[in-house]
């Protein structure tokens, strides 16, 4: 959201800048008509008339600049409007995830009942929904960040304690107590460790 | 999707038309250069220095012309960017949508078991998160299309059976086969019904 807004600001100032620079070409082109009529009959033209030419030269010049700025200015815009589009294409799916997870982790809390001969009929119902909807997260590149038994990230990991397991390794993740998730490259939410000191 | 590409077709045939404008003017401003350098020692310049004026002065306004081109097209440009951006935005959590939708309907056949004493417990958790994962649909504006006592409507509903409910007004959905859902106006799959006469 902060970048887009910072888009359009920059967009805001282009605009500005190539208004001044259209205008600053009318006005160059006025000019020109002007001089060209009050001096046409001048009899004694020849320097004169060399350095018009000189000073119409220069400004044709300047336009021809003033065009090629313009022209960066708009392949500079496209290419930046390419690449923001592949990255709202890229996490598009991302706020939707990030609502669903709550629901996600009270699916899981009630999935942890014990399983009886009464429960077994709805329990494995739910279970496939339960899947259903982790595999339509995963077609949107959405994953739970693996957690126990991989060695302690802060990229990917919060930890929310420390314990001591002296038959595990040092800074491994020995429990998680929430699911962390990302979607594609990005982590969306850390998951919440316990980590071996 | 399919506007996506037409977008970025057309952005591609800017382009070319641009890098062609960009050329001519280059052109002309060389040809200017070689013109100057071998006429201006010529003494019978007047008349000719005259129409050389002119001739710069047409090629001037020309380029004069194509900055204002160049900068109408990137200014067109802009504001489909702007409508593209606000588009994509607006449906971005459609296909994470789509893929949710049978498991939405899954979630509603498992929750018609019968609630008895042994499964009342795991019924109502399981309804709670039914109901937080609809909520997390509507927070990104998707929403159950409204059907049974409606008329039948063909840009929401879809008839799969017409029945003869003589006690029922003619054209009303009377009964819903499969729920339809729309993201804000838009209908992402629309609601299977049977139609009263």
């Amino acid at each position: 959201m902060e970048e887009q807004e910072k888009n359009t600001n920059t967009a805001t100032e282009n605009d500005d800048k190539q208004e001044e620079v259209v205008e600053e070409a009318a006005e160059s082109v006025e000019v020109l008509d002007k001089d060209d009529t009050d001096e046409a009959n001048d009899s004694d033209a020849d320097s004169e008339l060399q350095s018009k030419l000189k000073a119409l030269q220069a400004e044709k010049e300047e336009l021809y600049q003033k065009l090629l700025r313009v022209q960066a200015e708009y392949d500079n815009f496209k290419k930046r409007t390419v690449k923001e589009r592949e990255a709202a294409l890229k996490y598009q799916s991302q706020d939707l995830i990030q609502e669903l997870l709550p629901a996600l982790d009270n699916f899981e809390r009630a999935l942890q009942v014990e399983k009886t001969e009464a429960t077994a009929s709805i329990i494995d119902g739910i279970s496939m929904v339960y899947k259903q909807i982790k595999d339509a997260l995963a077609s949107q590149g959405a994953e739970e960040i693996t957690a126990v038994g991989e060695e302690f990230d802060p990229n990917v990991h919060h930890a929310v304690m420390q314990i001591e397991a002296e038959d595990k390794p040092s800074n491994i993740v020995v429990e998680e107590v929430q699911k962390g998730y990302k979607l594609k490259d990005r982590v969306i939410r850390p998951a919440m460790v316990k980590v071996n000191k």
